[in-house]
C-alpha cells in the first residue's frame, strides 16, 4: 500500500522534489511557512495542512528539507511540531543539510514516543531535484528506511544507506560537501596559477574535461574560469555557514580538516568584502586578488 | 611518408610508449643509460643508438621521457647531446615531467639551429602507458606539433595544444599534478574525518562513486581507504618534488598556492617519518597520525 | 572609605589574587563551589557566603574568576545568584577568560537593574597573581572602573582600561592570548627547524634572550627545548577552547585569523594523541614529530 | 697586535659597521661596487683597493657584507677574488644574510688553501649597526673566531658563537629571520582583528608594551597600527626572498614550517599588488584586505 506523505519545506530543492511525489501519485499534503509556494501542488491535487502537527497526523512518513538546525527544531518540537502529531510508527524523514548535533537531539525524542526519525540529507543542485537525480543518504533503523524506499526512488537516481543511527547521515552529508568546498579552492587556484603562468582558460578547462569529466569539477570549473556567479546556485554565505559545520565536527571529533580552514578564510575574505550573494565559486575572486588580478566579481 | 623516431628514455612510462610506437610501425631506434632496458624493443626490430647524438643523427623526431631537469640537459645538451646530432628541421620532443625554466633554456638553442624543442607532458599512470590511453599536451612550434601528431595517436586517447611557447606545456602539467595532489589532500582529510565521526569506509566510497566518477577519486579513494601504499604507482619522494616544482612556479609568476604548501607539508611529515618509497598516497597517513589513529603505513 | 569586597573563584588563579587583597586590609568575603579551598582565607579572616547572592549583598564589589561561560552564567544568574543580591549600584568585575558573547548578554541585566557589570580580564600565570603581578584590563562604565582600582591596584602590576562597552574587554584578551599561542607556535617551529637544521638548543635560547628578552618567548622557549611539559601551567585542553573562542570572534566579526587556525590543528593533533593534560607548549610535540624527531611528550 | 681588516660591503649596515672600525683605530682597508660610498672612510684614513683579491692581500680578516649567494660567490671567488689574494691563516668573515648552501660550498676551498672562513651574520637594523648594538654570530673555527672578537666588540653589543661548522651560523640567522616575519605576522593578524572586533589601536599596542616589551613587537606593531610601510627599514621584496630561504632550509632538513608558508602568501599577495618597495609590514596591508579594511597601503 502506498504511503501518505507530508512535505515540509517548499524551497528551491524542496519544490520540485514534493512535485515529483506528487507524479507518482503519492497521497499527498504540504506545509510551508510561505503558503503561497504551495499554490501550484494544491492545484495539482495536493492537501494543505495548518501546521506540522496537523500535517503529521494524517501522513504516514513525513518529509522536510528546511534551511537549518534552528529551523527543523521548529518544525519537530512544540505545540504545532511534528513530534506531537505523528501517529504510533510514523516516520520524520529529515532531507536538511543540519548538524549531527541537532539529529542527536531530536531522533532519541522521536524514538521515546515510538516513532522514527531518519537523517536523509541529499546531493544534487536543484536542477537535479527537477530532474529525480539526486542521491539520498539515509540513515535510521532499517525497517523505516524501507518503508521510504518508494518515495526515494521517485525523487533520486540512488540511495546510500549510512547506517542505523540517524546523524551519522548527517556527518556523511559535511563529508560531501567538504569534497565541494574542496574542489571549488583546488579549481580556485589552480585557475589563477594557470593564467598568471600564461595559459589560456580554454586549455585548462580541456584538461579538466580529459582529467576530471563529472559535473563538480566542469561546473564550478567554467563558472570560475568565466566568473559567474551570479545567480547563485547557492549563496557564498550559505556556504560559509556549511564550512562552519564540517569544522565544528572537526573538532568534536578530533580529525584535523585544515583545507576547510584555508577554504574557510578564502569564503570569510569573500564575505567581507560584501559578495555574500554571490554562488560560492566566488571563493575564486579572494585567490584572483591575491595573485593581483581584477577580483572578477561583478561591480 | 612516416617520420622515423629516436626515443630515449625506458623508464616505466617510456618503455611501453615505445613499444606502442614500435607496434605501429614507426622506424624506431633507442637509447637508454641502462642498455639492457632495451633488448626487447630491440629484439622486436629497434634499432640502437650509442648516444643521443646518434640517435638524433638518425632520427626525424626525437621523443624524450626522462627523471627531471638534470636529465634532460644531459641528453640534450654538450658533445653527445641530441642537439649536436639532430637534422636542420628535425624536433626534439620531450614528455617528461620538468620545469617550465630547463624548457625556457633550451628551446631557444634548438631554434638557433633551425630545428625545434616541443614540450609534450603527458598525463596517465604506466598502464595508461600500455593501453595507449595518455593525454599528451604539446607546444612549440603548429607546425612541428603537427608532424608530431601520427605518434602522439599511437601513444594516446587525446592531444591538448597548449601554445606556440614551449614552456606552456610544463605549466600545464604542473597545473595538472597540483589537481592530483589536491585530490590526494581532499581523499586523506575526508575519509580521516569520516572515520573519526563513525562512517564506515565503505560508505564513503559509495559516495565517491556517485559525487566523484573519475580514476583520480577512486583510485586513490580506494588505496587510502584501504591503506594500500605498496607497490608505489608513484612514489612519494618523487611527488614531493612535483610539489616543489609547483610551489616554484607559483613563487615566480606570483600566485598564491597554499593547498599545495598545506600538501607540501604533509608529504614532508611522511617523509621525515621514513615513508618516501610508498605511493604519494601514504600523505593519508600523516592526517591519520593527526586524528590519534594508527597511520596504516606497512611496518 | 575602603570598599568591602566579595571573591568568587578560589582556583589557581583567584586564591592567591584574593590572599592580596587580605593582605591589603580589604573586607572579604567569600564563596567557591569547592568550600575547602577557602579554608586559608578564613583562618586570616574572610567571612564565609553561601551563596553568590549572599555573597553579594553582603559587598560593594564582587569579583570573579571562573572556568567558563557556563560557570559565570551560573554565578550570575538564577535565584542565588550574584545579580540577585547586588546592592544598587554595585558591581560585579569578572576576571575570567570568557566569549564576548556572555559578556554582552549578562551586561545589560545589570544596568537593568542599577548595578553593574564590568569585564576585566587579566594576564599572567598563577606566579604573576600571587607575586601581584597582574596586568588587569577592565572595560565598562567609568565610574565603576575607576572604584575598583584600590583593588586592582593590590592584585596587579598595571590596568589597562579597554573602553565603556564591557565585552571589549573579552575580545582584547583574547587578542592577547592569540600572543601567546602565535609565539607557541613561532618557538615550536622555530626549535624543530633549529633542531634538524644541526643547532644546539642552548644556541637558539641565547638568540631568544638577545632578540625577544620577554617572559612569553623565554619561558616558552625553555620549556620547548627542555621538553618540560608537566606539569601544565596551562593544559593544553584549556588552550584548545581558548584558541576555538578566538576563531569564534573572528568568524563573528569577519577577519582572518590563519595562524590560529594553524596552532589549533596542532593542539587538536596533540589532544588526538592523549596529551590533553600537558601545558599548551606541548604543541611542539606534533611539529616534532612531523619532522621526524621523537615527540618529547612524557610516556 | 691589533689586526688589520678589509671591507666589503659598504651598503646600509656595511658603512656604519665600517665606521665603527676605524673609530677604533684598526688599520682598515676598503672595497665597494661603488666606490664614491667609501669617500667618507677614506677621508676618515682608509685606504682604497681595487678589488677584493687586493683588499685581501693587504689584510689579516676581510669582512663582508652583502647582498646574496651570487654576490658573495662574485666576491670571494675567480681571478679578483677574495681566495686569490687571501694570505696563509687569513680569515675571510662573512655577515651577510646568505643560505647555509653558499657557505658549505666555499668554506672548504678556504680551508684547502690554509685559510679560514667564518660564517657571522648579525641581526640589527641599520641604526642599531651605527649604535655598535648588532648581536654578532659567528660560526667557523674557535681559533679563527677567537682573532676577530676584537672587532665583533666594536660592531655589536653581544656575540652568539654558534659552533664549528661554518654554515650552522647561516641556519641561525634564517631562524633569527623567522622570529622576526613570525612576529608580523602575528601582529598583522592580530591588530586586524582587534579593529574588527571593536578596540582602539592604542589599547592594543598598551597591551604589546606590557606583555611584549621588545623592539621586534613594539617597532612592526606601531608600524602597523599606524600604516607606516615608508621608507622601508626593510623591503618587503627582499622579505620575500628572506622567507624563500627559511623555506629552502625547512625542505632540506625537512622539517614542517607552516608559518612559514602563511607569511609568505600573505607577502606574496603584497608584492603581487605593487607593494615590493613597502616595508615589509606592509604584509599586513593584505590581512586588512581579507578583513573588508582599506588595505592602508599609501597610494
Amino acid at each position: 500500500m502506498t504511503s501518505s506523505i507530508g512535505f515540509i519545506g517548499l524551497g528551491r530543492m524542496g519544490l520540485p522534489m514534493a512535485q515529483n511525489l506528487l507524479d507518482a501519485d503519492f497521497p499527498l499534503a504540504v506545509f510551508n511557512r510561505t503558503a503561497s509556494r504551495a499554490d501550484t501542488l494544491r492545484q495539482n491535487g495536493a492537501r494543505w495542512a495548518n501546521s506540522p502537527r496537523e500535517l503529521a497526523a494524517q501522513s504516514d512518513i513525513v518529509i522536510s528539507i528546511i534551511a537549518d538546525d534552528a529551523a527543523l527544531r521548529a518544525i519537530a518540537l512544540g505545540e504545532d511540531g511534528i513530534l506531537a502529531g505523528l501517529k504510533p510508527d510514523g516516520i520524520h524523514v529529515d532531507m536538511s543539510t543540519v548538524s549531527p548535533d541537532v539529529t542527536k537531539e531530536l531522533a532519541p525524542l522521536y524514538h521515546d514516543r515510538g516513532a522514527h526519525f531518519v537523517a536523509s540529507p541529499v546531493f544534487g543542485r536543484p536542477e537535479a531535484a527537477a530532474a529525480a537525480k539526486l542521491w539520498i543518504c539515509p540513515a535510521g533503523a532499517a525497517a523505516a528506511i524501507d518503508r521510504c524506499r518508494p518515495a526515494f526512488e521517485v525523487m533520486g537516481q540512488g540511495v546510500i544507506v549510512v547506517g542505523e543511527e540517524p546523524h551519522l547521515a548527517n556527518v556523511l552529508k559535511l563529508v560531501g560537501n567538504f569534497f565541494v568546498i574542496a574542489g571549488i579552492e583546488t579549481l580556485s587556484e589552480a585557475l589563477t596559477l594557470a593564467e598568471k603562468g600564461g595559459l589560456q582558460n580554454e586549455t585548462v578547462l580541456e584538461l579538466i574535461r580529459a582529467l576530471l569529466p563529472v559535473p563538480l569539477f566542469q561546473g564550478y570549473g567554467s563558472r570560475i574560469a568565466k566568473q559567474e556567479f551570479v545567480p547563485a546556485g547557492f549563496a557564498l554565505a550559505l556556504g560559509l555557514k556549511d564550512v562552519g559545520l564540517m569544522q565544528k565536527l572537526a573538532k568534536d571529533v578530533v580529525a584535523p580538516l585544515p583545507l576547510a580552514d584555508l577554504a574557510d578564510n578564502h569564503l570569510r575574505a569573500a564575505f567581507a568584502r560584501g559578495r555574500g550573494d554571490l554562488d560560492w565559486g566566488a571563493l575564486a575572486t579572494v585567490l584572483r586578488e591575491m595573485a593581483g588580478l581584477p577580483s572578477g566579481a561583478p561591480e
